[in-house]
């Protein structure tokens, strides 16, 4: 499926379709959370690489995409990307789409040297990720580079508007005047253009936003705000939005985002109400289900399992 | 000197006084403007490696630090990012400061996985970076993990404030209501008040702003706003800023900023008016004392060639 040239907003629809579900899974390796028969026989960077492989063994029939965090490969060198490579390549070996979460941004062709770094889905390229966050801060002729790539490669990018953290109320929350709205509608509004531009089958185009799972009001806002554009939503889980929070962000068919988990899933078997269950892989494949069956209970996703 | 724990603003001002120049000289390899030498035995990551291994020779003795943009190196792929590693060492062996041009930006502990790997300069660190760029878009609880890890490693960050890009104009200078001031204004107070709260010696602290050479006024303007934040400037050269320009930039004793060229030194061999330089090499070293020439010319930063 990944290395087909479609359109990834048609592709991500038809993913969701095919695993009745808009859960994806957050690949968020930290050392002290790893399990131990994981710990004890590797360095850090073929750790992380052997846990991520096997979140995918148990996820890859049951979500549409993985969402690595580059973050935290990058905090253990070049050795850390060099696993990145590894994981993200057994996420599309497996049928999952990746979803590059290194939220990237820069401008003119330093721009296109990210966006062909990450999105070039072609044998030549490096990375070959179906998409990429996008940091919207540097203005238009910033995000012109990524959406340029993406169109020619069928892949996408998810560009921050509303993010989950308290502290998005600094910047994004904060009012223009003319016309009144707040900076991160307004990020919404030139989302909404760029994603029009390249429509697929689905209704939904190559350019996607970022929107919090913590903001239930907003997600209603802005799903009404950018029609064409598919969300998505973190936040959900350990960092406290809950399935009724995110249903707002979704469109009548379920459709139209998202919904991405990280700790609650991958770290599974940490979780008190989990404790019995011997194999680490189980706590997480179960952990998997729960929460695809409360965002199927919770919102329109229900549709999707009917 | 890229070992010690020092304050980053003090570290930097030594650096730029030792130097007698603000200049910092941008490390953007890109394939097609290598010199045929370099292209024609390597591949393309190791290619990188030697290429700017040879401009950090050319210019230790001359500039206080490089500024790799890591996008040229992630284009690569994970090769790319290891020849990023080693080109980042060699500047430090060097004895040249490391601004690392990556434009991170993210929340909560994902925010302190990308601090500590660039800006962690214990030898447990993997990049062992002195500076990172960073994106504010994600707001005040996205920018304190990247400044508790620089005041723990004396290392520093460069936040993006206005970027030398026409489409600066899209969010940055959009005007807010309460108070009345532009997205890049808002920004630039928070900077401030994060780098007060931590000063060196030299009245600079441990907080930067990226502000473009391309925008003069703003530049006169937001140095007075932000009378502890030291600039990283670009945008000089190739992008169009003159010399003139980024004066305004810089504090009465040519200190508090730093003033990046990438294109116009790092493929000076392909300036017509150095064509008939043999060895490139050559054309690399005139053209930086060229610029570190015309800035002393127009800036307060001749002060410190007395």
């Amino acid at each position: 499926m990944s290395n087909s040239p479609k359109h990834f907003g048609d592709r991500l629809t038809a993913a969701i379709k095919s695993k009745r579900t808009p859960l994806v899974v957050g690949l968020d390796p930290r050392w002290n959370n790893l399990p131990d028969e994981i710990k004890s026989n590797a360095k850090q960077a073929e750790a992380f690489e052997t846990f991520c492989k096997a979140i995918i063994d148990v996820v890859a029939d049951k979500v549409p995409a993985v969402k690595p965090q580059s973050a935290f490969f990058e905090q253990l060198g070049p050795a850390g990307v060099v696993a990145l490579g590894n994981v993200t390549q057994y996420a599309h070996a497996k049928g999952l789409l990746t979803i590059m979460d290194a939220k990237r941004g820069d401008i003119g062709s330093t721009a296109t040297a990210y966006a062909k770094a990450y999105l070039d889905r072609s044998d030549d390229g490096p990375w070959r990720c179906d998409s990429l966050t996008v940091n919207p801060y540097l203005g238009d002729d910033s995000l012109t580079p990524f959406c340029d790539v993406a169109d020619e490669h069928g892949a996408g990018i998810f560009v921050l508007a509303k993010t989950s953290n308290p502290g998005s109320k600094t910047f994004q929350e904060k009012t223009f005047t003319d016309p009144p709205q707040k900076l991160f509608e307004c990020v919404a509004d030139h989302l909404q253009g760029l994603a029009a531009a390249n429509l697929g089958e689905s209704g939904y185009g190559n350019v996607g936003a970022v929107v919090g799972a913590t903001w239930p009001e907003e997600l209603v806002a802005l799903r009404k705000r950018m029609p064409n554009v598919i969300f998505l939503i973190p936040g959900f889980g350990a960092q406290g939005g809950s399935a009724a929070d995110i249903a707002g962000g979704l469109d009548e068919n379920g459709l139209g985002g998202v919904i991405n988990s990280s700790r609650g899933i991958i770290f599974a078997y940490e979780r008190p109400e989990f404790e019995s269950i011997v194999k680490w892989q189980d706590a997480v494949a179960l952990a998997t289900d729960m929460a695809i069956g409360e965002i199927a209970a919770h919102s329109t996703a229900g549709k999707l399992r009917r």
